[in-house]
């Protein structure tokens, strides 16, 4: 491990002039822009002590106090040094922290920050606290230990991020997510230098955010599930302390049902409406011909523009189906007196309204793609769902974007499609000018199929490599390297609090009905939840109220154990005589056991019955697997009959039960292949 | 397991005239007054639809909401039902809630409920929703597994609690735990029928909730850390939806240095004072001889009075040491010339004058043991942390009162020990009419050693089985059973979001530093943490920013794996052949190689060095109970000299280290004298 570890390192930073210690080993999420490593260690102990220096703002003091907890609660040490503060006066300090200015957590502003551990001393330098928040995560990752005891090494970084947007969106609106599941999520956010929370507050499902105006929207459009204004206002100063924007969505014209069960005058069809239980796009849309529309608007986005502080704020404007507005004879003639051909030009006219409310209340707008539109003037950004190319477009067209195409967390693919996935591609061929005008992206957790409980596991650890994506240069993108990272980083998250990890077996414990989970678990850890929106087309319809505690819902979005796996097997077959083989072997013999092992625990535990027959395939796959890798190992050959059999048992496994698919078909599939 | 079921319901029931069916098992926490089976199940499918019948207040409409969706998660069942409300109708309901008044969530309420199951339907019918929602939780915990489904087994229970005042007291001082774990641990509270949540929010190491007269006392007095009074109204509606009560205490005149901090005229010495960071009794102590400081408790109370709708308030009165009342002049004065001769009477005076504050508010007082006093009027209530003796004492002399002492779950005592402590013990010799005072007990989480991460697990399952104790009937006290239907309720507790499973083996992941657990689990599952008071003194000095993750944090107050295994020893020093004296000798073996296994993760785990002898004091034991097993299977003697070498092992490891004890020494050493 630590031999691979060397050489992922050396790769990254060959350029430099880095002096490597033999077993250097460097775990950052995301890697900063100029490392340069240098001998010794900085030995950890109880007396270590912090001192933070120059015009900071307050949150310094206590990111500063939150790093010495964290240190301590990993260290088991008992640190002498309580709260820091500005007051606080230490005599030789273990680290200083220098400030130039205070910052504003906004969009631009300097994060930079340069860090130099030494065997004697710790110094971290930033122009803002922000980039010392952004500093102390570093130091925080790069914690080790050893038989002796904890350190870090010995070394410079040099760091700054490469957009300024570097963003998750949570959709609290499909599924409500309390004040706490944000807490954690912003703290797993700031340990990987995320500086935007985008939350989606208005649904067909559900209005999550208290207007005092109008309470009713809630009262009606929420089932008791939204952040009141005082929460909302927790949460700004949560995300502020570490140094993260907070950008509300209100998605308008479509998207609108909840707004409707108290304002159905509002809708582009008359009532009654009720709060939406199904996934999908529906025909529900705002309409844009009647003033009092915007006369309710005016109030209540300038009740949002005071409640958020950001310049910011999101309009959404996606999926408009415009089926109401083709329906409605008032409207379609309203179109025709004002000379608006199409329904594009009619939402684009709402938003060109909507633009004005912002403007007056000192906002600037941000949605989704269909925004973009000729009308629109260049002081909006826009938010690309559809495609970096979209995003490419409006830069070439002088629009500012963000990126979110690719970094759908909720459809379940793996971290390294979402890491490749750049916001400027080295191909876009943008001016340098127009390339500024991507200021970065958005990972984003839509939540049809999420709820508190699972949430985490959708969002964490994927969501750090976007974190990475969007800070470290364009060039880091080695994508072994950025796993190994990744899962280092991962079960360090849980100190924040994020349950991403925890709740897998205890979502076990619960479908085996409280019995022994081994079983389940070596099945669950090769399984991944349908990808895309498969799981909607399955034969099952998912409601709100639908239980979100199956199999397919405590599986991880991605298999590590079948990643593993696969490179077992490629190695294996590569080198036939290798040690792979017997790994490859006794992990196909598991597998091939477990079903027996399930079947029991399946007479006490019903809700794990639709995966019975997948659980059995893995088993027939898994002995075929192993028949193919003794005949490799042992250079024998099992013939074309024998591989024509077993293929049935390949195309068998390969359908998903449950809304969950097998991911290790493909690597037993080789193996039989080249047993053929 | 089935048939040792079968028993222990047979104990409890032999006197109701119940047809048992074969494999009949009742799984319930706390235990009903009286439940007769019946033949047949009802099944559960999703078609199970629930309606509410009578004038309920809305909570018990959320409730049964509640209860369909936990159904439903831990079935994966699509239940079609979604909210269920006043205007739910339904065809032939699955099942009918019946209620016969709103209730009122207050002391003495009315919590009785009974419930009809039967293939066809299930009726549960109450006198308010309050015994709706212990009704509801009863349902909850009989569902039932088997290979073709879910189901309720057929029977009628009548149920009502034996005593009215079902506490839990949370210290949310000494550590601060925010609002989450408070509505987590509701949750588990109304899972086991308890009702009054005091919550401790005043002390030498912070105060805890917002003053909007006096807002200096969070803010100099708390680091940051505080309800808010909106937040304090948000878990009183929580706890009110799920029937409970919350009782706020402000500990007085001791235990008060966190007022002093912004208030030094308070104390009986002159400041300044700061947050007390250290854990014990200290001397800081309210001025009762100022009109000032009435005037101040007179205007800070009446606030309180009106945030919490609850008739009773605590005043604390614990653990006033009087060293500041002595050490001032003008206090001795003031005590010599009103004829107040000692500490005590004058902290009487003082609690006379609260008792007039509160009055005017209309609130009862309650409070600690000390407060006692013949000057004080009957209408206060005595919580009694100091024995049931004095709670028997105070009974005859007319108070009522509550038990503490024998509840204290922060000091890491067995279940047993809390579950056989009762308010009014079977020789209490008290009149109907005194016992009839005795109104119930709290369970005291006191939060020098706890966190947020670890505050469950202190409270969760230990605190199930107290809650019992003060809802099922005095006989109800087969210790066996209580351990049998504990460890079942703990994993179901789960999801109510409570951590106290989950978070250990995250603890473990961290305290490995991020290594394969078992080993350490394999250690921590034997051991516990010091019990009562010892962990202080231990020449580790704990303050409230020390580390709490450490393996004495990790490890569980009660060790399961040890109390089956000195079960196991003793089956098998029975009968020497039974096959339990394999499952012995597995174990042992497994505890003897576990030490090799976790020296090799110490090397990169520094934080649990310290429990590094104390593992190997395990293996040489398992080593030497190893022998001693074979032996008496073999019906071996090994002599006295053999027994004497091997009682050095033993000697050596009952010393606890890093804090814990092993707890399997006991078994061990009866094996070392069976085979000597």
């Amino acid at each position: 491990m630590k031999k691979h570890v060397l050489i992922g390192i050396v790769g990254l930073f060959l350029s430099l002039p880095a002096i490597l210690p033999a077993a250097a080993t460097l775990d950052l999420m995301p890697l900063p822009e100029r490392v340069t490593l240098a001998e010794g260690q900085f030995r950890l102990d109880a007396a270590f002590t912090t001192v933070v220096t120059g015009p900071a703002e307050p949150r310094l003091y206590s990111a500063a106090t939150r790093m010495l907890r964290r240190l301590s609660g990993r260290t088991g040490l008992f640190m002498t040094q309580d709260v820091i503060t500005a007051s606080t006066r230490v005599e030789q300090p273990s680290l200083t922290i220098t400030c130039q200015r205070p910052g504003k957590v906004a969009l631009g502003e300097d994060e930079s920050y340069s860090l130099t551990i030494s065997p004697q001393k710790i110094e971290l330098h930033c122009v803002t606290d922000l980039g010392g928040l952004r500093g102390l995560e570093t130091l925080l990752q790069l914690l080790q230990a050893d038989a002796q005891g904890f350190y870090f090494p010995a070394l410079t970084i040099q760091d700054k991020p490469r957009f300024p947007w570097r963003g998750l969106m949570i959709d609290v609106c499909r599924h409500w997510l309390p004040l706490e599941v944000i807490k954690r999520n912003l703290d797993g956010m700031a340990a990987v230098k995320m500086n935007v929370l985008h939350l989606h507050l208005s649904e067909d499902q559900g209005f999550r955010i208290e207007s005092k105006l109008y309470p009713e929207l809630t009262r009606l459009g929420s089932d008791g599930f939204f952040f009141t204004q005082t929460q909302m206002k927790e949460i700004i100063d949560y995300a502020d302390e570490r140094g993260i924007r907070v950008i509300p969505e209100f998605d308008m014209p479509g998207h609108t049902t909840a707004w409707f069960v108290s304002h159905p005058e509002l809708a582009s069809a008359p009532g009654p409406y009720t709060i939406e239980r199904r996934w999908g796009v529906f025909d529900p849309t705002m309409d844009p011909t009647k003033e009092s529309t915007y006369k309710l608007l005016e109030r209540f986005l300038g009740e949002m523009a005071s409640l958020f502080p950001d310049p910011y704020l999101h309009i959404g404007g996606d999926e408009n189906n415009g089926k109401q507005w083709n329906a409605s004879p008032a409207i379609q003639a309203w179109m025709k007196r004002n000379g608006i051909k199409d329904n594009h030009s009619l939402q684009a006219y709402f938003n060109s309204r909507l633009l004005k409310i912002l403007s007056r209340h000192g906002k600037k707008m941000v949605g989704w793609d269909e925004i973009l539109h000729p009308q629109m003037p260049k002081t909006i950004v826009i938010q690309s769902w559809r495609g970096p190319q979209f995003l490419v477009k409006s830069a070439r067209q002088g629009y500012q974007g963000i990126l979110s195409n690719g970094y759908y967390i909720d459809l379940i693919q793996p971290a390294s499609f979402h890491y490749l996935n750049d916001p400027v591609p080295a191909d876009s061929a943008l001016t340098p000018d127009e390339a500024a005008r991507i200021l970065g992206g958005e990972a984003t957790s839509w939540a049809e199929l999420v709820t508190p409980e699972t949430v985490d596991s959708r969002i964490w650890p994927r969501t750090a490599v976007i974190a990475e994506r969007l800070w470290s240069p364009a060039s880091v993108r080695d994508v072994d390297d950025m796993y190994r990272r990744m899962e280092i980083l991962s079960p360090r998250m849980e100190e924040l609090g994020l349950t991403h990890i925890k709740n897998y077996e205890m979502m076990l414990r619960r479908l085996t009905n409280q019995q022994e989970t081994s079983a389940l678990r070596t099945f669950t850890d090769v399984v991944e939840p349908l990808k895309l929106y498969a799981r909607h087309s399955q034969g099952v319809t998912y409601l709100q109220h639908s239980p979100y505690t199956r199999v397919v819902d405590a599986a991880r979005p991605e298999s590590m154990t079948a990643r593993a796996f696969a490179s077992h097997v490629a190695a294996f077959l590569a080198t036939p005589s290798s040690p792979e083989g017997d790994t490859v072997m006794n992990q196909l013999a598991v597998w091939q056991e477990n079903h027996a092992r399930l079947l029991q625990i399946m007479e006490r535990a019903p809700a794990i019955r639709e995966i019975e027959s997948l659980s059995q395939d893995l088993a027939d796959l898994a002995a075929a697997g192993l028949q193919a890798a003794e005949a490799i190992q042992e250079g024998r050959k099992l013939g074309s009959d024998w591989a024509f059999s077993k293929q049935i048992v390949v195309d068998r496994a390969k359908k998903s039960r449950g809304q969950v698919e097998l991911m290790v078909v493909a690597p037993i599939a080789r193996l039989i292949q080249a047993a053929e």
